[in-house]
């Protein structure tokens, strides 16, 4: 009989609550707007010479690291950064290893990191969210083989110190040390110009927030040369399809669709934090897209009422740390105002009190 | 210091020769005639809300398995076949492992399986390509996890019997028969009507070839709906982008698109065979849509000869047991003409002479 290695079989699975998703999505972190209309132009020019042969990514390559300042054989292009993190797992992790999680976080390291047969080893967040570094170095042994960290984090939006970074992959040098930079457009500080001088530091980013291009499926994974050609082995050569492939160059050249969009968010980031004060919901500092939260024992009353004013939101209750929690993704202008005047609407229906004791983690 | 794992080491690395492409492209197996019209309008039509959030997987995976009548739970779409392979591989494969290939085939298999450590044996096909079942029937043993038998074959369009793949499951019931069926459309026999029955048998399936969409990345892997459950948990999520998602259905719809490409195809391959014969040019019967040709020394000049003459064809010689060997893929009545009228200018140009006891394995 044919059976599943043991890590596939102990393995959670992950499934997200797609499934139509109808109303204002605040509910995934995208970009809410859609993307640059020069993008939707390249994207209907595609012809049909295009779509018959097989995807070159060599090329696109070399535009997207000129556009970052590295060079190409420091960065591969993925199938969306979770294609990323999945190489650099089948890259580094063995069963014996050990990688190092800073919880609560994106789901996908462990999933990844678990299939390996790698033990996972999460480290709750400090008060706060704030980065545990010391009790990251604390966990560090010889076994370690990759620390992964999103940075800003999600679903807090909290963001780790360059410093203490650096000191993890100092501390390990004998693990990759994962900065996911999804939300990067968001935040505006990044470790990529260290990848030259640090040969276990990785870097992703991504097409799917800021630039609003999440269908496509396009991230980039950046690392030392070195390590980059080992990553490459293990990736499909035709891993990132012509579409994305086509639309990548005008996407980066239309940087002022960006500015705009990621100066609405942070309007509005800045806008919901406030309101929700002022209504007494606590709520995290978030350099991201998004803000995570306390609504307490009603939350899921709370995702319904929203819902049924046609704003998704997203129920993070279950996220370690993170108990009575709703992340509520924040767009344009625009849908700020809507999704905030249906938040006032659904407290209101749910005779939603403060909870008790709330705000003391803060 | 950060080191990858010994198999990723010893990987070798598969750089297909890309790189531009100028002229017919007969040297990727590829549909060279464009996808259906209507796929195309479909892709015109998409909408900034497609494309920024995450691609849903689900409700295409029905249409799909409707399409080739299984249950939805028994297969998966994967952003092509290269990924079905690849997390096949993942789900299943242990260095302790062995997995069995019969050669020549495609280089993935053999890419995949040694990442994963397992130990890879490659078994020599027949002469005149056919499938070595006692050879590889020889070679099962208790550590045998993985059997890939792509079917028809690539680079020499041989098939091997329905009967022989499934005594082969029946002879290794603890490892996965893989009949990747990516060149299907130009052949029509299938084994997918037997993953209902055959716990261990996993049929792939690709738009790339015969739909015109290589550049969208979209492939099917099929098997028990056990096993599935299992490959589903080392998959993303979002691995198929919204492009593909969106024009999947539209090509399935199109028929009469698929059949008219085929059936030129299907002309093509048996017109030149026969005009190779004419010209004393050994080649293979193929149920794809290449042929492999015998050409022999000179086989460096003649593919250059045809590039000369805008046609691109891909040289085998370093496939084992493909000494001499060039393929050419098979297009439109069209494009056989165009190849054929280069094909006969390039041997008079190379000077061309039948190898000595050439055909003799034929």
């Amino acid at each position: 009989m044919l059976n599943a290695r043991e890590a596939v079989l102990r393995l959670k699975e992950y499934h997200p609550p797609l499934g139509g998703r109808a109303g204002l999505r605040l509910d995934f972190n995208e970009n809410t707007a859609g993307c640059s209309g020069h993008v939707l132009a390249r994207l209907r020019a595609l012809d049909p010479e295009e779509l018959n042969k097989y995807p070159e990514r060599d090329p696109v390559e070399r535009t997207v690291a000129d556009f970052l300042g590295v060079r190409p054989e420091q960065l591969v292009l993925t199938n969306g950064v979770d294609e990323g993190i999945h190489l650099l797992c089948e890259t580094y992790l063995e069963p014996a290893d050990e990688v190092l999680l800073v919880v609560p976080t994106f789901s996908l390291y462990e999933i990844y990191a678990a299939a390996t047969g790698a033990t996972v080893i999460c480290i709750q967040a400090e008060d706060g969210f704030r980065f545990p570094t010391q009790a990251v170095l604390n966990r560090v042994s010889a076994r370690t083989r990759l620390i992964a960290v999103a940075n800003p984090n999600n679903p807090t939006g909290a963001v780790a110190p360059e410093a203490d970074l650096l000191q993890l992959t100092a501390a390990a040098p004998q693990a990759a040390l994962l900065v996911d930079e999804a939300y990067f457009d968001f935040y505006g500080h990044t470790l990529l110009p260290r990848i030259g001088q640090t040969p276990n530091l990785f870097v992703t980013r991504t097409f799917s927030k800021a630039y609003g291009l999440a269908g496509l499926r396009a991230g980039v994974l950046a690392g030392a040369a070195d390590q980059m050609r080992m990553v490459r082995r293990v990736a499909s050569p035709y891993n990132v399809n012509a579409a994305a492939l086509a639309c990548l160059p005008v996407a980066l050249a239309d940087t002022g669709y960006v500015a705009d969009y990621v100066a609405q968010v942070r309007r509005g980031r800045d806008r919901v934090r406030r309101e929700l004060q002022a209504l007494g919901v606590a709520s995290w500092p978030s350099e991201a897209n998004f803000v995570l939260m306390l609504i307490g024992d009603k939350r899921k009353a709370f995702v319904e009422a929203m819902r049924q004013r046609g704003i998704l939101v997203r129920d993070r209750h279950h996220d370690p740390g993170c108990a009575g929690c709703v992340r509520l993704t924040v767009g344009t202008d625009e849908q700020t105002e809507r999704a905030m005047a249906a938040l006032r609407e659904a407290l209101v229906e749910i005779d939603w009190r403060k909870p008790e004791a709330a705000g003391a983690a803060l």
